[in-house]
């Protein structure tokens, strides 16, 4: 069985060796230069490989992208009719959980103002709500948004969701469709976004939204935490919005262009916290022991799991 | 009924209206030049009065303390045979465990790491490891330090807790007395302190406990968040710990003296983050409107729940 391993901007020498750790006998062909031959190679591990490399393996069975987003392989013209896999690992769901529970309660927490104290020296009193005074909503409720939405429910916070059907979750408010998003926005604090990026959801983020959600919660403004991708955000918008009041504050992780630009204003914006694309990294091994079973069982069974709907976009 | 409200440093204004909120007819009196006739005043509702001033009150029943700590009172020789009666408040709790979560994520997520990238305009991949890689230690496990536990847990840390009687805590590994400390600090990269101040824990967060932490943890070496009392901790100490390598980052809340006196150096320490007691305040109302229902149940019942053990000292 052989394999190719088409990554982009990544360290390859780390995947490798978790293939070799996972399935020794594994024939791995590393993309661009040692694909070798490409008519009998079996399976793709890629992430973000140029469009067109993928059409010229005539023998593949399965694409598995190696994030959880997919959108590097639906927009490539060329892309073999053969299963795209998405990643949903136990890992990144829990990594991405960490994440979003962390910069909710910094917001929440005021730890900007805290550090600034800090930095001066000053002690006093704050005044803080807590949590179940405050609204977190959800953008998406797949794997990733409904974990971070039911551990946010069980700290205290008030949590509402939004996706395009219709979802149940054990203490979360759920909102569905075009025709109950302005309710969803309007009695949210924090909006994370958690969506795919598909041709529907690029750039949602922008300045109509940021001025349909609440201002009348504790913190004093709305706050956006970005997690899904860096084309849902208009980032000129965002500027904007931290400008004009619409937003009190941004944590982002994803960008427009990664690595974020130097000359971008978001950079050193003090109301903005810039993590670079860090939130959900699982490790190499950990994803690659999750495929190497999922091949294992393919080959065995026939059955997959995760595959994406490419009209959806996820 | 009458009322004595017996606090120190705190803006008494929002104590007072918080009474007249929750129980209008209450006779309140205001420590130290509002007492009035001190020969029928029933109740204090005390933070940090000064020893000696509860003994003039000849008809208390009880005394309730505004916080979760009672030291302030156990510590005053002239204390009145009455019961003491701790505050336990879900609220209370709820934050506490917000403040927790929120500084175990920052320094298992390198958190200051990224802020200094985000100075410098640094963007690179950074090597994470998952919540389960790490491994938290809670020290108390009364009704603060459980919740915390267990939802550390749920997030996905490896959670163990240490206290002086046995617990049993769902997906908590727990160490009881002495016999079992040196077991319990040796598997912990972040040490949450949680107990309260007796003579026995007074200074236990000094250099001998800190040598004994994990250092072979992800973190590097071994993390202190203080969220119990100043007391506790022997500051000298943690600053030598900060340079000699047995802890490499330190979250307190409590001080030996607070507030904290400009010229410690915690405050401008790379290493340690600083925040003004202000873990678990809950708001006067929540706190007031608890105390005056257990005070009608009193009066109707005899009942009193979370009465302090002044030999214990919690």
């Amino acid at each position: 069985m052989a394999l190719a391993l088409m990554t982009k901007g990544w360290s390859v020498s780390r995947w490798v060796e978790a293939i070799e750790k996972a399935a020794p006998a594994t024939d791995v062909r590393v993309w661009p230069d040692a694909l070798g031959n490409v008519s009998n190679i079996d399976y793709a591990l890629a992430w973000k490989p140029d469009h067109g490399e993928l059409k010229r393996l005539p023998a593949l069975k399965v694409v598995y992208s190696l994030g959880a987003g997919v959108d590097h392989l639906l927009t490539d013209p060329d892309l073999p009719d053969v299963p795209i896999v998405r990643v949903v690992e136990p890992d990144m769901t829990m990594r991405m959980s960490e994440y979003v529970i962390q910069h909710v309660l910094m917001h929440h927490r005021q730890q900007r103002l805290l550090d600034q104290w800090q930095r001066d020296k000053h002690w006093d009193g704050l005044v803080q709500w807590a949590a179940s005074d405050l609204r977190v909503g959800i953008m998406g409720l797949g794997v990733l948004g409904a974990d971070a939405a039911r551990k946010l429910a069980m700290i205290g916070f008030r949590v509402r969701g939004w996706s395009q059907s219709h979802k149940v979750i054990d203490g979360v408010q759920c909102f569905a469709g075009a025709g109950e998003f302005d309710d969803f926005l309007g009695g949210t604090d924090i909006l994370v976004c958690l969506l795919p990026h598909t041709a529907e959801t690029e750039g949602i983020l922008n300045a109509e939204l940021f001025a349909r959600l609440a201002k009348d919660g504790p913190l004093g403004g709305a706050v956006l935490i970005n997690v899904g991708r860096g084309a849902l955000q208009v980032e000129t918008d965002i500027l904007a919005a931290l400008e004009n009041g619409d937003l009190q504050a941004a944590t982002l992780d994803v960008f427009q262009t990664e690595p974020l630009p130097q000359e971008s204003p978001l950079w050193s914006h003090p109301r903005v916290t810039v993590t670079p694309h860090t939130a959900a990294d699982s490790d190499p091994d950990t994803i690659v022991r999750g495929i190497m079973a999922q091949i294992e069982r393919f080959e065995r069974t026939g059955e997959l799991e995760n595959v994406v709907d490419p009209k959806r976009g996820y």
